[in-house]
């Protein structure tokens, strides 16, 4: 091969690497929220000894109209910029580096005036470079640096020329005016997926319709459900979540607790979709109209709830698409339709579409418009069923469909799945994803697992969202039952995540009967009976969660993932941790003690210089919980919780304390 | 967007990421020597509960001729399959991953089986299968499946037709006959450069000619060098690398010291190349002719040593192209050509090539003629100076330009610079790197860094070659002076390089007088006048590296980079460690008194397991410096270093010491 090629590349001098944020060499979008700031790094070097200047360079994905923004050196030939994402939707970046002969020259000259060596041609070697930016430059910058150019090139005094060479107002004139001609860019432009807040922070409540009715064993409606909305609002969550609301199948309909037949009168499971009422844009006629839902996620809005809707991809044998759509299922030798099966086990209640169907691309537009269809509804949240059982394309192209326009929309991935396959969900386009939490209960386990979600590369594609419970999951730590084992796990998933969400009214009822040992099912479980709750039992954890939601919504600390640090506590039964701010002004620790048995106590260390706390003054911690107010110094002090009165610590820091000085009467 | 594309796009539902060994998401090839086997990984899923087959894809870069290895599962998704590079130059690979039908269904059916479950369709499922891996298959393999298809659709009984779905001949079978319709390959080829052996296990010798001549004060030439390539090949050495050997300007000429003036006489530098004589193809005329070099080459090559050639990419004043290219270099406003500077410092004697030239093309081709010309001449291993002062595009191309048709040369970066840079270089094609080796002397700093360079990604890309000194770098821990000092930096070097070099006679005749305190430059330095060396001398290492060298040589763990694991020794002054050979036969154990003053002594704590040493058993450390045999037992055991003796060991683990039952007598 000749050297050549386009004319400029061999000249290309700067290298531009390993920028960051980037998922996957930038395969992948990186998420981020309304208003954030976006903070690029990336390692930004030339051959020899020339300076070199590097920008940011942002945009709305296809806009022509780029924001540049000047980089800095950190350390290690580590550059940094930052930009601010104000809107919903795609945002590019790129950087960029290039040689800086200006800033070269003047850096030498400085050198050589210091070291007091002749500096007559370094003169004239600056009115070059000055003469070229007057070039590059319009107007009066243009007059100016060409004037500035000639004043070099004069016979002046060497005092005069130095003051005329080294002004910082040329400086700043010939900077606006780069040589960019051989300028290197990043190899691929990374796309900012911008998020609406509520990815970051979000509080859900997942409830059964079915379950609302204020009469013992009368199914719940929409309208029933509207009356459970106060309750849900003061316990002080932000999302409401359905399971699926459309008809069930008949064929095959599960009995109470998942007995394979069904009795009369059983209501079925609500993720058999599809009978002759309807499918997936249908709703279950016992539950009401489609007006009755909308009014729901009207009642709901005013309530300041978002509605999330259930969307499970999967057919009842009933379901309108099976005699539509015969390709969409697999069929078998006999004509007989494929049933979702873990051999031995048979689930004949259910179809799974066939992904690998010739009609696949008929099937995906049809399976986009579910998602539209509830959109115009009203929903802006879809919490997605077993994504992890349907093809991966697809959930990267319906979602970036979805998202152009409406960007707004969110959707929550229960892949509780291989670790490789929940993160894979997320970077195509999933904004949040059930997480391994329910089974994290250790203080070992927690640590690593937290750390590894809250740090790059992960944070930046993949956002947790901790649930302690789910209609699935009653995990055998729960079922040991009772009130501060439901703390507990109650003020982890709300303080180690942004977003969290709990099963109910079974969670704050302490409900903890299995279907049987060894089994995480609930017995009796909502999801193949109607179950009557008495929301005001005395025993409820109401208050405590209403509490806790409240200390959420009220400190920013606790609205962010990626602050999270944890500390050292001197007793493996207690776990010590702390949020704050992106401003660092609301600093949060919280402290909690996993044994819901006894008492524990220990020390807990804070690093004082990380966290800004004066190591020299005394500081405050206030519970935000019980309203108790800590006098704390330096970096080690005392913890002590007693799960009968309360598991766990939240804890505002008040990093100064008032002393003699700040009063008016003390001067 | 419509969903639909390429028709089969949104059927492909195995995902393939993760693929290593990769460098920078595929952009720089990974490296490899001859005979190498690559060790393949990727994470491979897809969504379901579908089995999966996987294969690696290899060829020679540009072939058409692929072949095929299947990979096998590891744990988490991860899969692996291995490739031998059997030839030097560019070989490619891919990653495939497709659903396996036909698998799924066997694993399916035996479940069914185990269970006693009804299996009737199972089999005629299982016929379709086999029906269309018949429509795959050729010849004889496809009328047998065409049979076994028939067989099992026939109404046998359950026995006979379980007996004809498991065979494993069946399996086999269809394995021949994938369908890969849906299958997913890797975003991206990886390239492997495959290099000689000499690019992962080399011992340099650098000298200067100049110094050679047997009578004091005269000029040295090639043939003096010749009369010397023995006692290099007696230390064992298997590269001889020479400063640069051509005309010496005449204009600013160093004197002795680097003073900035020559005196009559005065040799001047080598690394102020070019004269009137010739340039960077020419050859100094007090060395000797070009048939002189030519002769040096074939008498080092017959004692087995290959010649390495120093280019510096630079010009003195007088060097030719200053008059025939002078738009390679870079004009000042008074006509002048630009000189080196690091102000205020100047290098007058030097003319950097301009990289930012219009004319770059053409000098880089010329200057990629220089390697050529030297090719010509025998050479086969270029050692670069300074290669971070040059584009690095201008690199890129000409390594791979040279190594396309000459796939045996080698070369060393001289990149003593910031360890970015140092690791762009080795990315772009340098076979080899000088390291920080020699400024790393207590423990930490050896143990972080040499693990550093023996993990992915940098073992990749980056081949270490540790130099204890140079003619420009005489470390302040070589200034202390004495035996130990110059046998704990060659015993380092040695073994945990297997590159590694030294600057003789400097090295052996234990020089350590610096130029001034502060300084790492020799005093009354080579670079600037002739010495004479008494290489005959008593107190010479020479002995001493021939012995070290002659372990190398016989010890393939020696050989490799990537097999170093450091070992826990409860002293801060002694080092431990070990390497293997490939097919860990032959197990290395150092131990290095870093304290050149005391006896230092301590217990070495090896992890038996991952040796592979039997925890119940005696086995013996054979030092192969001094022949004495030490039994060891267990993972604890002590060691003492005397450094007025010999500040460390070279141990040969031999794993099984013989017991009474090993031999006749005892049956």
């Amino acid at each position: 091969m000749k050297a050549k090629a386009k004319d400029s590349e061999g000249r290309k001098r700067v290298i531009v690497e390993a920028v960051s944020p980037e998922i996957d060499g930038g395969r992948f979008p990186t998420k981020r929220t309304v208003g954030d700031q976006v903070s690029v790094e990336a390692d930004i070097f030339a051959d020899g000894h020339d300076a070199i200047s590097a920008s940011l360079l942002a945009h709305r994905e296809g806009s022509d109209q780029w924001t540049e923004i000047p980089m800095r050196p950190l350390v290690n030939d580590r550059w940094t910029g930052t930009f601010r994402v104000a809107e919903l939707g795609r945002y590019g970046f790129k950087v960029q580096g290039w040689i800086d002969h200006f800033e070269t020259w003047r850096r030498d000259l400085l050198k050589r005036i210091k070291a007091e060596a002749d500096t007559a041609i370094d003169y004239l070697m600056g009115a070059d470079l000055i003469a070229q930016a007057a070039e590059r430059a319009t107007g009066a910058d243009a007059d100016w640096l060409r004037h500035r150019a000639t004043v070099l090139r004069s016979k002046q005094q060497p005092r005069e020329l130095r003051t005329h060479a080294t002004d910082p107002t040329l400086q700043e004139l010939v900077r606006r005016y780069p040589d960019k001609r051989f300028a290197t860019f990043s190899d691929r432009e990374i796309i900012v997926m911008v998020d609406p807040l509520r990815a970051r922070f979000s509080s859900w409540y997942e409830f059964f319709p079915r379950s609302t009715s204020p009469e013992a064993g009368r199914h719940g409606t929409f309208t029933d459900s509207i009356a459970r909305l106060p309750y849900i609002a003061e316990m002080g969550f932000n999302v409401v979540y359905l399971p699926p609301v459309h008809p069930i199948g008949q064929t095959f309909r599960k009995g109470r607790n998942n007995s394979p037949s069904a009795e009369a009168g059983d209501p079925g499971s609500p993720w058999a979709i599809g009978s002759e009422e309807g499918g997936h844009k249908g709703v279950h006629p016992q539950l009401g109209t489609i007006d009755d839902f909308r009014r729901f996620v009207k009642e709901a809005k005013d309530l300041n709830l978002s509605v999330a809707l259930d969307i499970a991809f999967q057919a009842s044998p009933d379901h309108p698409y099976v005699r539509k759509h015969e390709s969409w299922f697999r069929k078998r030798p006999d004509g007989s339709i494929q049933y979702a099966e873990n051999p031995p086990k048979k689930y004949q209640d259910i179809y799974p579409f066939e992904f690998e169907s010739q009609d696949w691309a008929a099937m995906w537009e049809e399976l986009k418009s579910v998602f539209l269809y509830w959109i115009d509804q009203g929903v802006t949240i879809f919490r997605v069923d077993n994504p992890h059982t349907k093809a991966f394309p697809f959930w990267e192209w319906v979602i970036a469909e979805i998202r152009r326009d409406h960007p707004e929309v969110l959707f929550l991935a229960e892949a509780f799945t291989r670790p490789k396959v929940m993160y894979r969900l997320a970077k195509l386009g999933f904004s949040q994803s059930y997480t391994y939490f329910p089974w994290r209960n250790a203080k070992s386990e927690i640590t690593s697992y937290l750390t590894e979600l809250t740090q790059p590369p992960i944070r930046d594609f993949f956002r947790p969202n901790h649930w302690p419970n789910t209609p699935d999951i009653l995990t055998e730590f729960l079922q040991i039952g009772g009130r501060a084992v439901f703390s507990i796990r109650l003020l982890l998933a709300a303080t180690l995540g942004a977003n969290y969400g709990i099963y109910g009214p079974a969670f704050e009822l302490l409900e903890h009967r299995a279907l049987r040992q060894g089994s995480e099912e609930y017995l009796d479980s909502e999801k193949y009976e109607i179950r009557g709750w008495d929301i005001e039992q005395p025993t409820s954890l109401r208050h405590l969660i209403a509490r806790v939601n409240t200390v959420r919504n009220e400190n920013e600390a606790l609205q962010n993932d990626w602050s999270l640090k944890f500390h050292l506590v001197d007793n493996d039964q207690i776990i010590g941790y702390s949020k704050e701010s992106d401003d660092h002004s609301n600093l949060m620790v919280m402290v909690v003690n996993l044994d819901p048995h006894h008492t524990q106590s220990g020390y807990l260390t804070l690093p004082l210089d990380i966290l800004e706390i004066p190591p020299d003054r005394a500081y405050e911690a206030e519970d935000l919980l019980t309203g108790a107010r800590y006098l704390w110094h330096g970096s080690r002090n005392y913890v002590e919780l007693n799960p009968t009165a309360l598991s766990g610590h939240i804890l505002k820091i008040h990093r100064r304390m008032k002393v003699e000085s700040d009063f008016e009467y003390f001067l």
